[in-house]
């Protein structure tokens, strides 16, 4: 196991009829800022909950907050807490939305000239101006880490940030919210907590016997309840099991202590920002060219992986390796997720050139967990994926 | 799954040379009381890495807090700690030491009459004096949660005490430290955390998958490294394991949106407070007992632990439940740990009457994930376990 620190200060409010606790979590002298998605809360009923649980808070909205969160959007935000005195933000929505509010936290106190060197120059924030979060949307696990991914549209970039000042002061987790998502939203959650524990797993072992099986436990329980997920009822032991099991695939708990990759999600967010492919749907594409082009490295794991989650006992470690990655790309096509990038667009030919040469650009040498996915490499993943 | 809160601020810094990053997290300006044991720690060299991080602090010295800390020892260490102006608590040691510097957190900052209150009255230590951790023994997770245990030898008690201000605020866990650690307190660091899991699984399905599978993976892990930690050669891959699950065991985690138990341990509790037989041990000769009694309960429950845990796939429900309590005899026996009261103390006749007197005294009518275990039912489970 590798030397690590763990600390996540988050204070999570699970289960049913939680949100009305949100007035007990917030200073009852803030000035709040309230910030939404597109508008569905209005329609499931979300909204009127929070509103009625602040209805003794001083509150302002700001809604429209897009998918891929973008820095123009967020500009107009910024201005709002300067010029109404904001003192405390409160996200309702997604990864999105949070992963917003994160920018915004960062930007408040952010003495710089430029908010956007936040992201390009990697400035990690200490202390960001507090928040809290209510998830409507579950896949990220945004609501109980640090981390945040921001979009330009202008220069068609997507960066992350973060630090350790940018963690929710409390996240609310209602699974009933999970009635009101769509299905193709549904799948993208599934798939984006899926692909964000094999990150931090499929690498090589330092015999963390703990953290694999923690891992382990987190992809068997999506597989379990996936079909349920799915399903047109709703069912509320299923949505708890979704809900707890993405928050807690990236809480930063399970890449404590071993090597993690992320070429996937690098190569993946690529992909949305030149094409606006959902987040999920990009690593569902780069997955299984990524495990096959990295195989001798990865084979061991992939072994292990196939055994202990997909139950494959037989054959060499090569073919219980190559029987698990198959047996990955099935699960995203059982979820109604294409994994090729010709399923998603027509004119593909030069996105792998174009990607190797956006990272030789940003100076990303070396991807992975051994940092050795070069650009050139990262060419011949997206090729094998197109 | 149930509803639940879930906040644990603790910061963990774990690995090989850690504990020389004490300086980076105690404020300089600190009066720190340096709280330890029997004095191990002066022959196993801690002692001297915690000095010479300590070397620009101001830093007083209270030794001799010993297993099951004693009411009587830290009131004389709540005298130096007014006194002398105390700032900052450092415990180094085992879950006594830190349970002894939790109990002394809240003390300086009580403002009753009687200390012993804190204990006999239940009060929830919101606020307590800062303090961190330099944890020497791995067995009661109590370096990553908010809970201690006190005995009074006067009386012969043995209470429970808490509260949100009483985390660490920092846990350094070198697994080097393991090393110099006799084997007969390994073997019960072992036995501790195992039976921890137990008391947080062991009740009845509320389709927490994850909570389960949880608890599964540490059960799984303490059974595959035991044979590794209790032989002569120092492994460091083992001892990390071995580490990171009795922190895990006992943090807060696994018992969130689920029921729990602890019947085992408030009945060790008195076997403690009665014979001063070892705390893991107590819990030792409690759990098949327990289990057995309570079999049609926690059928369900035994046979998923048989199944993923021992591999049981044979059997119906009632044989596997049964072949999994025998699987958890045989482990500790595995330990060097004997599992029956008589294998301890000749003169046990009473015993069982006695715990269920001062149950009953207590208030504490009923126990376990039903509190449906009576002080009648408590001690036949005790005259099963003679």
């Amino acid at each position: 196991m590798n030397n690590f620190e763990f600390k996540n200060p988050t204070k999570i409010i699970f289960g049913k009829d939680t949100i009305k606790k949100l007035k007990e979590e917030i200073p009852t002298d803030a000035k709040v800022l309230l910030l939404y998605g597109g508008g569905s809360i209005k329609k499931n009923g979300i909204y009127n909950q929070v509103k009625t649980a602040l209805a003794n808070f001083d509150v302002i909205e700001f809604g429209g907050i897009s998918a891929n969160p973008e820095y123009e959007t967020l500009l107009e935000a910024l201005k709002v807490i300067k010029v109404q005195n904001i003192t405390y933000l409160l996200a309702v929505g997604g990864g999105s939305v949070i992963d917003g509010t994160k920018f915004l936290s960062a930007a408040a106190l952010y003495t710089g000239n430029e908010p956007w060197h936040i992201l390009s120059n990697g400035v990690r924030t200490e202390k960001g101006m507090p928040f809290g979060t209510v998830l409507t949307l579950p896949a990220t696990g945004s609501e109980m880490n640090s981390g945040a991914v921001i979009t330009r549209k202008e220069t068609k970039e997507k960066l992350a940030m973060g630090g350790s000042g940018l963690f929710p002061q409390f996240s609310i987790l209602d699974p009933e919210v999970v009635k009101s998502i769509p299905k193709r939203q549904l799948a993208n959650g599934l798939t984006d907590a899926f692909t964000h524990v094999l990150e931090q797993y499929m690498t090589y072992s330092v015999d963390a016997k703990l953290q694999d099986r923690f891992a382990e436990s987190i992809l068997q329980t999506l597989i379990e309840i996936a079909p349920t997920i799915l399903k047109a009822e709703f069912d509320y032991k299923a949505a708890s099991n979704f809900m707890w099991s993405c928050t807690m695939a990236l809480n930063g708990l399970i890449q404590k202590g071993v090597p993690t990759d992320w070429a996937i999600h690098a190569i993946g967010h690529e992909l949305t920002a030149l094409y606006g492919i959902d987040h999920a749907r990009t690593l569902a594409i780069i997955t299984e060219s990524h495990y096959k082009y990295n195989f001798e490295a990865k084979k061991e794991k992939l072994a292990q992986y196939g055994e202990r989650v997909w139950n494959i006992n037989e054959g060499s470690i090569d073919e219980k390796a190559n029987a698990a990655i198959e047996k990955t790309t099935a699960f995203f096509k059982s979820l109604g997720i294409n994994t090729k990038l010709s399923d998603y667009i027509n004119d593909y030919e030069g996105t792998a050139e174009e990607i190797a040469k956006r990272f030789t650009n940003r100076g990303w040498l070396g991807l992975g967990e051994h940092q050795s996915l070069s650009p050139e490499k990262v060419k011949q993943v997206v090729k094998m994926a197109y």
